[in-house]
């Protein structure tokens, strides 16, 4: 279906702008019955599911001046596919709801399908429903499911003597998000990591199948995260700023900004790596990065002190 | 954990209260991880899942002067079972996602929770995992699983010759939110009708068994929702209004506003009655009422002529 260039959701109809959605969605062998009837059904292979759910709103999760529509269709099913990967999983199929106000561009909502569609494809998961609905402003509502072919890999797993490690880009998205805040478009490849988040989706499954005790996608910031895992272990986790590598971009932005460049790294939380615990070095597969350690007792420290610094954020 | 009687979600916070409404949150045996960590796990017995999502919005979906807290979440949660009922399946597990504005009262996300949980109760699901964020008015996204142990029953079965029958209550709802729109709060059993929907939880697995050809939860409204069976199915559909008897509340309320009590029943989606095909009366379980026919052709008529009143709502 083709719609004018200026055309509205108010304009389009719900009828025909689903239509139009659900034709960019293409469905995986999986998919028994794909959208348009009360429920999809979908075929599963191993004896469980692993399902999560996640929000983003307009002005507080992105900015539609920040990344376009694509890009934010990217970033919700990113968002959603690590939290499969953070549990060993490979993703499967997902629905997606959205509320958006009546003179939201057709084109948009188009787009940002288009882009959600995109990073599903990249871990061969399907769309397999939603809901399109009027609101005051744009809210995005994301359901995975998945499965995993061992055991899912808790953040309740962790035990004195683990290794920390992480995987995946971390801090680059939060120091894309703090030049977009201020006005700046660039570094590029900051804010390119802000806009398309490139979380390590194979890793997630290759950690459990390597025998990972506790796992988690950093969403919160890295030192929140890792204290999740703390807490649900019953453990402290000692974080050594000495592994990590400043990248260049980074350093550029910290020192224009006056700010401290681990604070990205340490407090960032859209990059979607992976933060995990593993029972000794050894067992630590290629492309992970020893961060830490796991010891008796409780919380986050930073090279063996608390840290003053923001961890992340709340919602509320 | 207890909050001030008049505390806000922001006063609150949002790790607080996320622990306060996973508490309402019973878990089934099907759940082998629950709420709390990136995703949750369930066992699935049959070799798929059904699933659906949808959103609801504050002042299009409900209003919070015409429904109490614990009044939207069982209609949220109704909502969403009843699709799963529509496929003839039996609903598991669910997430709930909650966008609200900070100064929503605690009170209020607690008695919804509570609510919520309560309707799940009624087929034996859980709520596994949820989301909760700021936004300016409240957003509710709701996805259930769900599984059905006979092939699940499409909107695109129907075929010539099948009769049309219909289970639970129709047009009461719609009869109650037209009174709470014009500031009543009764006839009683209409508004509470509208509050809280009765839908025929066990009719959809007994349809499926008794050999339903098409079937559809009445969300859009009953001529819309024949519509869509008919528009799946290639097929016409033909309702019959002496097969209707009209309650005594919706002729009282029809005959205040001047308005035909037929239309309520016509027109009305929010009692999630269930609407289905099957090859002959014969085979149409008890508790449903036979109430149309269908024939070659398409679309949908009433007594055999096109029905020129209201046949649903579109949501933009």
């Amino acid at each position: 279906m083709a719609f004018p260039p200026d055309a509205t959701l108010s304009d389009a109809g719900e009828f025909g702008l689903i239509r139009a959605l659900v034709d960019l969605f293409p469905q995986g062998e999986q998919v028994l019955v794909g959208p348009g009837d009360d429920a999809a059904v979908l075929r599963v292979r191993h004896g469980h599911v692993v399902v999560s759910t996640d929000l983003m709103v307009e002005g507080r999760h992105f900015r539609r001046e920040w990344a376009d529509a694509a890009d934010v269709g990217h970033r919700a099913a990113a968002q959603n596919l690590s939290d499969v990967n953070a549990m060993g999983g490979r993703a499967t199929s997902l629905t997606v709801g959205l509320a958006a106000p009546a003179d939201l561009p057709v084109q948009w909502a188009l787009d940002f399908a288009r882009g959600f569609a995109e990073e599903c494809s990249l871990v061969g998961a399907s769309v397999v429903g939603g809901d399109l609905t009027r609101a005051e402003e744009i809210v995005i509502a994301v359901t995975v499911l998945g499965s995993c072919t061992q055991a899912p890999v808790l953040r309740s797993g962790a035990r004195p003597g683990d290794v920390l490690a992480l995987r995946g880009r971390q801090g680059w998205a939060a120091g894309g998000l703090t030049v977009l805040g201020r006005g700046f478009r660039s570094p590029r490849k900051l804010v390119e990591a802000y806009r398309r988040p490139e979380p390590p989706y194979d890793a997630g499954p290759e950690a459990a199948e390597a025998g990972a005790t506790a796992m988690i996608d950093v969403s919160d910031g890295l030192l929140a995260d890792a204290g999740h895992v703390a807490a649900d272990s019953g453990v402290a986790i000692d974080v050594r700023t000495a592994a990590f590598e400043i990248p260049e971009p980074l350093q550029a932005v910290a020192a224009a900004l006056g700010a401290e460049p681990m604070q990205f790294i340490l407090g960032g939380g859209d990059d979607h790596a992976l933060l995990a615990t593993f029972p000794d070095v050894a067992s630590v597969p290629a492309g992970w990065s020893v961060i830490g350690a796991v010891t008796e007792g409780e919380g986050v420290t930073v090279d063996g002190a608390a840290y003053d610094g923001p961890t992340g954020w709340t919602h509320f």
